[in-house]
């Protein structure tokens, strides 16, 4: 057996924003306003291990893909973006890849104690965070770097719009302090969050929904245009859904 | 017990010009002039899970710090750069960490058949490489990012010179087409190679040796200066260095 396996460990698990994979921005960056923690594990030593890392505005986050279901290993994958055609794994930001660790840029806010607060990420609630790296824009940016098939694909953006019902209750919940959720939910919308292959996710008018933070979003695609019909508490997601956080 | 342990795979390892950790670069970029190969292995069937990578310019390699011996975790490092001073394990790159996965961009020269041909690498030879990405200029870069400590420290290069005996011995090679050897031996000779802890290395005139393809570089540390003395095959390494290829 030539394959060779080794082992890695979960340092903290991620806090997020984001509750299921479908609502999770594809990359980093896509949703600025999305918010993030992550608790370094105290068998890490958080006051001693994260000395010196809050000076730093933006951090790797490395982390292990553990909702992935699909066992066998495939060799290439169909990005949304390509609406059809494939590229390889290794030529792909897939999670479905034979050592299943995310790379995710994300910006640091600040550190606290044992705590992380992280903005723009693309990790979903209870992603194991695997190791954090400071980013070093000396040794990980390239200047006039070719980015291959991304380059030519199209980047449509919807249009966000926010029914009646919608734009009260995001006012009401401003109102009472309990956070600004528009921007949030306008930039998760602005991709297209479906998937390409999948016909049910695409009929036309079909209300879709996704979480954020303790809420539930409930909108539609039409012509061009994301329409968010209802913003209401997620109890029932909260009860049911959540995958517990300890494995 | 709440550590949880994954499991990752080497999807093939690195073929370096660095055949030791004593003079590879501590990050990559540091030596342009530097060459690796990496072959995909073939149950990762490389015919197609590498489609469409050779039209990038850079890759992420996720590699595996396999010459790592020490097994106690340290929540504190001292980088070579603070001469002395501490920062926190998540504040540096250091290879001694819980999930002991280096982060590495590298030039992808070009792809062929099931192989890699990289430069600007910071890798040992041997490096089991866990994964490779696509680097996405639109993702993976931040623009003003602060970069912490690393701001602070000097960045002193020596000048690197070569006496009469090196010299012609590089031009020997040169002449007979066996590669130019000198821009990568001063690329990697303008870091300081020695361990600021190690009082042997740093003795005044001590000559050290590193090994770069095939042949062994002789030099020594003076005055803000690193003169290389000689070059000569490294028939000795080859033999009885070089660490086994497959585990």
């Amino acid at each position: 057996m030539s394959r060779r396996r080794e082992l890695i460990v979960s340092i903290g698990r991620l806090e997020s924003c984001f509750k299921e994979k479908f609502g999770t921005p594809r990359q980093p960056q896509l949703a600025p306003s999305s918010k993030a923690k992550l608790r370094i594990r105290a068998e890490f030593i958080p006051e001693q291990s994260l000395k010196g890392l809050g000076e730093f505005s933006h951090v790797w986050l490395l982390s292990y893909f553990h909702l992935n279901t699909n066992k066998a290993f495939l060799s290439t994958v169909h990005p949304p973006r390509l609406k059809g055609k494939t590229v390889g794994v290794f030529a792909s930001r897939s999670p479905h890849r034979p050592s299943p660790i995310g790379l995710s840029l994300a910006r640091l806010e600040r550190v606290e104690g044992d705590t992380l607060y992280l903005s723009g990420v693309d990790l979903v609630d209870g992603t194991p965070i695997i190791d954090v790296k400071p980013y070093l824009p000396s040794y990980d940016a390239a200047s006039g770097a070719r980015a291959g098939w991304t380059e030519s694909v199209e980047h449509e953006a919807f249009e966000v719009v926010f029914e009646p019902k919608a734009r009260e209750q995001l006012e009401r919940l401003a109102r009472e302090g309990r956070g600004d959720l528009t921007s949030l939910i306008s930039e998760v919308l602005r991709q297209d969050l479906r998937n390409p292959r999948d016909k049910s996710q695409r009929a036309p008018g079909k209300t879709l929904e996704f979480f954020v933070h303790d809420w539930d979003v409930f909108f539609r695609v039409e012509a061009g245009r994301a329409i968010v019909s209802a913003v209401e508490p997620a109890q029932e997601y909260k009860k049911a859904r959540r995958p517990p956080l300890e494995l």
